[in-house]
């Protein structure tokens, strides 16, 4: 299936490229409760916090499976559940929403776990290697 | 003027924030032309590479002035013509570009310049220096 984003990009610029595949208010909420949250199905990303909506949901996870963020594979005690992971390019991602979430910090109330932030801005590198030996435990 | 992103946040969370102030395919691409590319005028962004329409580029700067990211001026010498300008916290999404570039240039072909992907992943510090220097200057 070829969809929209599979046409040509707007230009080369890599921060295009970026937005062109995760420029939306969805797509990186995912990432993140898969990152961080240990959801794994559509009904556990369905729960989150945000409300997503199911067509979104749906048209989300094609669209990072269809790019390479994420990877689907079928739960061997049920097939008809779908378990998603993040691939090595989705896990990628963790630099991208460490900076999103210290700026949302910095200039907005929000409710970020104060040992989080800590931990995100002394000891980035720390926090990033856990996350990756998390990731690959998963594998 | 209260708009949509006026409403209560979806969540608390900080990256949700971020997205719902942020997370589409050309607020910063706008941030980006603002920090590195020279840009000042609604014109000047028109004429940018991704070639974004009139009335997606008026919406965006709206709401970027609304949240804070930007900041407009009248030209003293043409008093019809607004001149934009990034605020400290417009300047300081720096760390979310670098990320978002750096992440798609390890996983996308795109067209970034060696020398700045290079001063982005060795030299970071000195580059955010750079820009808040030239960005200060301009204030």
């Amino acid at each position: 299936m070829r969809r929209k984003n599979s046409r040509p990009r707007r230009s080369e610029c890599p921060l295009n490229a970026a937005l062109e595949m995760v420029g939306d208010r969805w797509s990186l909420l995912i990432v993140r409760d898969l990152m961080l949250g240990g959801q794994r199905t559509y009904k556990a990303f369905l729960a989150g916090g945000e409300r997503i909506a199911t067509n979104v949901l749906a048209d989300r996870l094609a669209k990072l499976e269809e790019i390479g963020i994420l990877g689907s594979v079928r739960d061997p005690s049920d097939r008809r559940r779908i378990h998603y992971k993040l691939t090595a390019k989705g896990i990628d991602l963790a630099p991208v929403l460490i900076e999103l979430v210290l700026w949302a910090s910095r200039h907005e109330r929000t409710a970020a776990p104060k040992e989080l932030l800590d931990e995100m801005v002394h000891h980035r590198r720390r926090f990033l290697t856990r996350l990756k030996r998390q990731w690959s435990a998963m594998e």
